[in-house]
């Protein structure tokens, strides 16, 4: 019989194995992205495709089970437990997938999405649409291999917000989406017009880019675990826990993308590089939860970022990477300028404020396919609806509505939430975290060190330790409590447009 | 009994898996020394270590023996003929030598590149000997188990020259040597002395790069299908042969660094990017040999790069990037400076005409180590001897003399006459090449199209598939002949030093 101490030795050693896999194919991911040029990418596309099958092969065979078997409750080692819960959740949402049903299933994910690819620039949902109701099928099927208790979409859920469920989201989104279009009618009505066109000039990227790294250093982003580059489409990706690279893109006509957006990923990065050490080379070496992986981002992209008190301490800084035209307008247009609130048609370029009712829509929309409660083709019309129900404006073609997202076309429902999640999960943060650090202080003082470590205290060096919704009973003391998000956002928007 | 074809079909899948893992680790090895954040190289390193591993056992598994039985002369197809010897000659290098002296050998060679580090830096010798003893041992056991004919060291030269031998370089080198000695000493005794130092001038990098990459537009070098990056030790690299890149380092006060640098690793680049479609996947698609490697390289840098032609043609270009210091310089006095011949201690800093002899004083050593005829302690003081017999100069110290290079220390014997063999097989295909093309012209037209398609239709496109002499016999008509390099300099220099 082999005893507990040798199966954990060769357990570790055949994780080591999956994770030299998972670093190629992270690092292949950040080329393909970044670097590689253009004829390259065909050949190293099959390299991806060959490497991630291997680290499949790996997850889901018998002797990653016989593993689990021998390990699961045998051991008092709490990182040992975790990872192997970890490994059998991974298991069994892949093992209980017909191997048949799964490689039908990855090809139709990457021909649905070079099909939407298509089908957005000829705005033509029906092109689309054969494509997005067989990934409805899958996904519904799968829902039913993996299982739930109340509610089939709580089974698609799991895979992005483990503990999450339709019965918890219901409670707080109608709540969310109420005040939210409760506020924004009165912003609409407000006398207070911030101008945000004031902003559009032409900023050279490398001041921006230099302003950016800026932020990032005062945040404690750390360049000898990471790199900043350029991208079209910008992420945080970790290779290791001492390698997280960040990108970004640069609109020489608007430098609030790259700025904003290096915060953002800039948020997503710090999670990750102070990850405790005890746990690299797991695979619990990672954000938890999708939710609490966008609360780090938008709690640094929005919280501080959109800060008033950040930028009175910030802007002459920011000033002197900027081009002229910056010393024409005031702090106070700046701040309202920054914060100007603006129902628009598409997600990635919302406001901080009606970002959360993008994704009220989208989530109403892929619960109820996913409840067979209405139909694909019925989506272009239903989401039009409700974009003028919550929004008051309305797409005048399926590209600027329905098709604007890749999830669908790559097959991830359930994926929504998270972006609405975070955003709630970010404002319970921040307000617990005012109990222990003078924010004011902090943000005037340039060196958000305090910050950083009250976040890798409390969230960042637990990694998938702790499951996202023990982190916020863990740090707040509550579960998950939209209340947080609605004040924050009525009491800052007030005080911008005077209502 | 399985079949040709499906042992084939096998066996290509079993390549293309092979290729997956070469893809990845060579794109690790690209990143290691371009791009990687400093904390991160300790956890790639293992991630590299361990997917050679898994190369390194699919190529002498059982399982590729047994398709090498299947397929070896079984096959009218050329490529795939080509493919199993190629196969067979990495399967028997490895598995002729036993498991447990080959985990010694890459645990040696690891330790003693930091030993050698160490060394280099305090200038001592003492403390790399007792690790170059056993590296040596190592280099004469591995030579017996792979097998020779005449002379020991041949069966090392194999692995970076096949079909070269001992026999050959001895006939070939010494001629070299003495006709170079011979044009040393003429140039030496000559009244014109051109002057390098005028060339040292702050030259900004971005300066620098513009020219480079305008140059390697000229030659050829395909930015779809490869890129430039800036690195310490500048290097060429096939991801696959659609992405192969370049590196290169830049010296503000010395631009011949950068400049050279690139058009070298660009000669390279072009021979990877040029090889034919058919071998891509296979083993074959790749230089086949180091010498042959060289003399891509070496025939871009010298025959094109410090060509007369070629700055009469390109100066005004060239100071178009350049700063306004060399508006002062006249063109005579550039071409003249930039062909300086000074003998001097580094290898990698030599001028293209001392530049052999260097190689001839490592040859001539090493081989002597191999065949037992001289002991690892006495290496300092043969080597300072050599360097007095063929340059006339004499290191003061290890570090500029035994210690510069890492190969040895890397265990790597059998590789430097590569260096001067690919300079002869440059000579004797820029010989040939002027039968077919107007160099003067087409150099002069700033396209040099017709000298890259002539170098892959010759050379290029075959790969592997052709053994470096049978690439020089093909394309020339003759053998290996060092009298084109001689004549070369002989003509070039004479213009220059007018003797």
């Amino acid at each position: 019989m082999t005893s507990i101490s040798q199966n954990q030795s060769e357990f570790q050693e055949y994780l080591k194995e999956m994770n030299a896999y998972r670093e190629a194919i992270t690092l292949i991911q950040w080329d393909l992205r970044t670097k590689i040029p253009k004829k390259g990418v065909e050949q190293r596309s099959e390299v991806v495709g060959y490497l991630s099958h291997k680290l499949h092969q790996m997850e889901t065979s018998d002797k990653m089970k016989s593993f689990i078997d021998a390990l699961n409750e045998q051991t008092n080692d709490e990182v040992l437990q975790k990872t192997v819960l970890e490994c059998l959740d991974t298991y069994e949402k892949n093992r209980k997938i017909p191997d048949e049903e799964f490689r039908e299933f990855v090809m139709l994910q990457s021909k649905s999405e070079s099909v939407w690819q298509e089908a957005r620039e000829k705005s033509d949902f029906g092109l689309f649409q054969p494509y997005l109701e067989k990934l409805v099928d899958f996904n519904k099927k799968f829902a039913n291999y993996w299982g739930y208790e109340e509610n089939i979409y709580d089974a698609l859920l799991h895979n992005y917000e483990p503990g999450v469920t339709v019965k918890t989201l219901d409670q707080v989104f109608p709540k969310v989406r109420e005040s939210l279009t409760g506020l924004l009618s009165k912003i609409q009505s407000s006398t207070v017009k911030p101008d945000s066109t004031i902003l559009n000039t032409h900023f050279p990227k490398q001041g921006q880019k230099e302003f950016a790294i800026e932020i990032l250093k005062r945040m404690g982003y750390d360049f000898e675990s990471g790199r900043l580059d350029d991208t079209i489409h910008p992420f945080a990706i970790t290779l290791n826990i001492n390698d997280v690279r960040i990108t970004t893109r640069y609109d020489e006509q608007d430098f609030r993308m790259a700025v904003f957006g290096t915060i953002h990923e800039g948020g997503h990065a710090l999670y990750e590089q102070n990850i405790s050490n005890r746990l690299a080379g797991t695979p619990l070496a990672s954000g938890t939860s999708m939710g609490i992986h966008e609360s780090q981002s938008l709690f640094w992209e929005n919280f501080l970022g959109r800060n008033k008190v950040f930028w009175d301490s910030h802007y002459e800084l920011f000033k002197k990477y900027a081009p002229k035209h910056f010393d024409n307008i005031s702090l106070h247009d700046f701040y309202q300028a920054v914060n100007e609130v603006k129902p628009s048609l598409i997600r990635i370029e919302a406001d901080e404020l009606t970002y959360p009712l993008h994704i009220m829509v989208r989530y109403e929309l892929e619960k109820a396919l996913i409840n067979s409660e209405i139909e694909v083709k019925d989506l272009p019309h239903l989401w039009n609806e409700k974009m003028q129900d919550y929004l008051g404006i309305k797409p005048s073609n399926d590209r600027e509505g329905v098709l604007q997202d890749i999830h669908w076309a790559g097959g991830d429902f359930g994926y929504f939430p998270s972006y609405a999640l975070g955003y709630m999960y970010a404002a319970q943060f921040n307000n617990k975290m005012k109990d222990a650090i003078n924010m004011d202080d902090v943000i005037q003082s340039g060196d958000f060190t305090k910050i950083r470590e009250w976040l890798t205290e409390n969230i960042h060096q637990y990694g998938k330790m702790k499951k996202p919704l023990q982190i916020v009973e863990d740090v707040t003391g509550e579960s998950l409590n939209p209340d947080y998000l609605v004040s924050y956002l009525t009491e800052k928007y007030r005080n911008i447009y005077q209502f």
